[in-house]
């Protein structure tokens, strides 16, 4: 396992972490100078994010500033009601993965959808399974799409507190069964994101991690970090930060590396009401004092 | 599968959902005989209740109204951090045990905690498999206590997003790995409560059902019924009536019947925003249309 205690060269910072600050947002230059001039060495960036600052223009900055990327924030969101539906979802994804191609990410991490119309409070339906079939095919689809770019997939199964509307991918298990059943090979095209918020819970986790590592390719193709607070007051905006909660992160990051992992570990924070109300660049700062620490 | 559109001769009220109409909890006699005056046939009650009314009070009420129970809530909160509390935890849950008996439950229901402490916000580790072991042994020990009383334990698993605090069982999967373990004959002394609102999202669902099913007496010991609103907008509190969200319940009715159950459907609703907001009739009037209609 490596030592993070040292220094921060595994560090990546997604930048929602420090988009909001007092409800202020930071657009992406200004965060992927901070984290530069932090020498920070990656970052995870949002596509509405990119596309305010404008394509181009953040992979020059990226370039100048020598920046990598840990992962591209995201493509799926797969489930849909109909034909139309179906395909500007596809429209979509593919233009995800062609602006991970230009920012050279090592993959596009996939946030599958849920019931289709959960997002906007108005569900379609209630059968999950039906989604979950429809994520299945998207995947099968946007697989081959991004093939031809080399662009790999990362499916990040998302906490069960997310099934209905924005995940129904929801444990490490059904990940990496649509990747057995759409990779058999192990090719390296497909894979998972480990995000520990969303499976630190599961009486499967060590297993199935490890289930992860045994192909020819590791099947983890990023490392998300953050803590689960106790209480959290919100379903979405209430992470903690790394050494504030419950997550045992550093045995979590022995498995991910044990299973062939070698990545940045990414810090991704939503937190309305502490990390987003404090000055960017203290956020930033205690993420790397965190990780070499809580990481 | 039972059809429950005629009558409600098979629904149970969970007494939390009533407890708490506009701030002004309703005492437990009160939600008795506002249930026995709609008909209504079977009621959970909590211990906190049972307190407040008196044991034998509450035995005495119940046999006048002709109410049975469809569970008694609750036991369990098996981890501790030192020899005394342990002792304390054990105390507590035979007594819930004496409890169950006196009001004739057919199960004692089973909340088996998280990481100590940290319910209280002060969790004392971050080793959830340690807590998971001290559950495995709580329950072991517990069940001969049972067993000697012929009281019938059901493990419930609550929805991940309550590891932390309250419940490091979490999956069926992992409840019926402890049933199989703790009682392998199946001899109905040890079993599952199946809450819509806790395993709905699960991606083995109808699998684990199945296989609560097998035995030589089914080991689903109870029903719970609510829904999963979009947005949930509290963690705890936010559980909507049922027909109002997305799970799909009379799927998983069916499912649950052909396992063998055929008990009463326990509607549990904690809903600070909307349904404790309400009159208690007015609510149970409701459970009684959704139960008929939605479950």
């Amino acid at each position: 396992m490596r030592d993070f205690s040292h220094d921060h060269r595994w560090l990546s910072i997604n930048t929602a972490t420090v988009r909001n600050q007092r409800g202020q947002p930071w657009p992406l230059p200004r965060i992927l100078d901070a984290c530069a001039a932090r020498g920070i060495r990656a970052v995870a960036p949002w596509r509405d994010q990119v596309a305010a600052a404008g394509l181009a223009a953040t992979a020059a900055q990226l370039k100048a500033l020598g920046l990598a990327l840990s992962g591209y924030c995201r493509g799926g969101m797969f489930t849909y009601t109909d034909d139309a539906s179906r395909a500007a979802v596809r429209d979509d994804n593919r233009r995800a993965l062609d602006e991970a191609c230009t920012l050279e990410a090592p993959c596009l991490v996939l946030v599958v959808g849920g019931l289709p119309g959960a997002l906007a409070g108005r569900p379609a339906h209630r059968d999950i399974e039906r989604a979950r079939t429809q994520v299945a095919e998207g995947i099968a689809w946007l697989l081959e799409e991004a093939r031809a770019r080399r662009m790999p997939l990362a499916i990040e199964p998302l906490h069960p507190m997310y099934a209905a509307d924005r995940a129904c991918i929801n444990t490490l298990a059904q990940a990496l069964d649509l990747c057995d059943a759409l990779d058999p090979g192990g090719s390296g095209a497909l894979g998972v994101a480990v995000d520990a918020y969303h499976v630190w819970w599961d009486p499967q986790l060590r297993r199935q991690i490890e289930r992860a590592g045994r192909g020819p390719v590791s099947r983890v193709l990023a490392l998300h970090v953050c803590d689960w607070l106790v209480p959290t007051t919100d379903l979405l905006e209430d992470r903690g930060m790394m050494g504030d909660g419950v997550i045992d992160l550093p045995r979590l990051r022995g498995w991910v590396e044990a299973a062939g992992f070698a990545g940045y570990s990414e810090v991704e924070i939503f937190s309305r009401a502490n990390w987003w109300q404090r000055e960017g660049g203290e956020v930033l700062d205690t993420c790397i004092e965190r990780h070499r620490r809580c990481v």
